[in-house]
């Protein structure tokens, strides 16, 4: 006779399997690369933390970066994959300081993709690059069965030339530093998902995609030392401070009546039960600078259209190390986390 | 009453939709890029038609290249999706006549995916990376919903520096130039299809997968004069020589009894129904080296370990421009055109 086992098993640990918010850009994807990536690839360029890894070759200080695009939908109001795989890759390099010079694009693509989607995506690609200033260099396609994957993903990587003199980076912040921000917040996220809801607004919400050079440059030519910048993707403004917050050991100061909201992302976010500090942009950035140069550096960014709306939303503070407080318009404060969990998957 | 009409739908053509085979590495793939890829992103990097673009940084020649990877099954004989993503990659790098420096590699899971499985194919690429040499500087991870992804796609973007005097590309051949291949042909292949269809061989088929800049940098330090290199990926060698000849305009003549294909893989491929000259490598290169220098370039290429079998299998003709001939062991000649259709999709 057989005998009976009354085995009781145990749940799998939220570690033992991806989950979506492992993508999310918060809490899961900091562990992800903390425990996965890091150790096996060391390296000083991955540990410095950045958007991109500042290298050397044959004298010359480059930055190189990389991003897997799987937004969905493929097109939304405003922009679409093409032009967020472009723009998302040379804000990058542009974040490192560098000026975007060469892209690679790497297609993945479902069986049974209409030929006129691959075709629509290309060409707002390749517009996106002019627009820009980038060349594209390389590029390769592979296919996957159909159900193996979702109409189309890309990867893209880039090169750019560092044109800053001093090092940009979460390691140059320091406490007393201005806190600027490009402009007003949550549109790329809105977007997505007033598609994905079928939701209608009176003016449709249009996401806020776009190449993020020329402020920089307008900064470096204007001589201000950037101390780091960030744009404001995955988890929003709230992830991108702590990342900075954390990676430094310092703390930061904001105040939420500072913060530029639209009134429709406003109102969209109270719908959707989103809250702006976390939700994606593809075309905002934050910039640390030292206070005597906030003035200069807010003037710089101001004449470039992309970042006319710049504002200052707060200082760096030696404490509390990693934590950032926001001060609310009702005057009370608040610990603003990195985001945990996943708030909107496949937002670029 | 409403009017009847007769309507006969008109059979999709090919063109309108993406199939498998438009990823194969054959005549499908190269139509994307003619009527796709290159309208849209004309740049002479691209138009050179070659494994890498070369492009200048601050008075540097460098090489970049980027791949995708979708192998399926991630674990086979001899390696894995981690292994491939980082030695494809370089390879293309190599290929351009560039030692390869630095990657980037984004990875795209699907929700669900063990994160024991990530950790091993990470493992693997972190340990390829230290055999190449090169150094992973960025990465990037996004999450998939479940049934919208298959486990794991990952893809890598390399720079190399150029250290090729002259330029190596399709546009450098010759007629008289003799065609060297590096080792037997088909294990890549092979391995991957007895994995997927559960055959079992005496002694086990082992992925050729190894990274091939010390080859190459042998020829160049034995001061060959390389007029181009190509690995020999999806569609094997006859898609590789080729897509050369066509690029080129030349003729090239290759002899059956000359190209070395193992007895195993030769076993294997005849119970399969695969032609060895299409199968995927990705170990193997071939050379193109003017006559007068062949002794040395096998001398130098068989010092390495990887390309230790190199042999001389042809030449190129000035006629007829874009074919492919090949004699056979019995004195025949036939046409060996580019893969049409897809032999072995998700092979790489």
């Amino acid at each position: 006779m057989k005998e009976i086992q009354f085995t009781c098993p145990a749940p799998l640990a939220a570690s033992d399997r991806v989950l979506l918010a492992h993508g999310g850009g918060g809490k899961l994807t900091q562990q992800l690369i903390e425990k996965v990536f890091l150790p096996a690839f060391r390296s000083p360029a991955l540990e410095a933390r950045h958007d991109g890894g500042v290298v050397q070759a044959g004298g010359v200080r480059l930055a190189m970066t990389t991003d897997a695009y799987v937004v969905h939908p493929l097109f939304f109001p405003g922009g679409s994959i093409g032009e967020l795989a472009v723009y998302g890759t040379v804000n990058d390099l542009a974040m490192c300081g560098a000026r975007p010079l060469y892209l690679t694009a790497a297609f993945i693509l479902e069986e049974g993709l209409p030929m006129e989607t691959l075709r629509r995506v290309t060409e707002a690609a390749a517009e996106a690059a002019r627009r820009a200033g980038v060349m594209l260099v390389a590029g390769d396609t592979k296919v996957v069965d159909k159900g193996k994957g979702d109409g189309l993903f890309v990867a893209t990587a880039g090169v750019g030339s560092i044109e800053a003199s001093n090092s940009i980076g979460p390691a140059s912040v320091q406490p007393g530093d201005v806190i600027l921000l490009s402009g007003d917040l949550g549109a790329h996220g809105v977007a997505i998902l007033s598609v994905r809801e079928g939701l209608e607004f009176e003016s449709p919400i249009l996401s806020d995609t776009a190449p993020l050079w020329e402020p920089v440059e307008a900064l470096l030519q204007a001589g201000v030392e950037i101390h780091c910048l960030r744009d404001l993707t995955r988890g929003g403004l709230a992830s991108a401070l702590n990342e900075i917050a954390s990676a430094r050991g310092v703390g930061m100061r904001i105040e939420e009546a500072l913060i530029p909201v639209s009134e429709p992302v406003r109102g969209a976010c109270e719908i959707l039960g989103l809250d702006p500090l976390y939700v994606a942009n593809e075309g905002r950035f934050a910039a640390f600078v030292p206070a005597s140069q906030a003035g200069a550096a807010l003037e710089a960014m101001r004449r470039v259209t992309v970042s006319s709306g710049a504002v200052a939303i707060g200082e760096v503070t030696p404490e509390p190390p990693g934590v950032v407080t926001l001060r609310s318009r009702i005057g009370g404060s608040r610990v603003v986390d990195m985001l945990s969990g996943e708030q909107l998957p496949r937002i670029c």
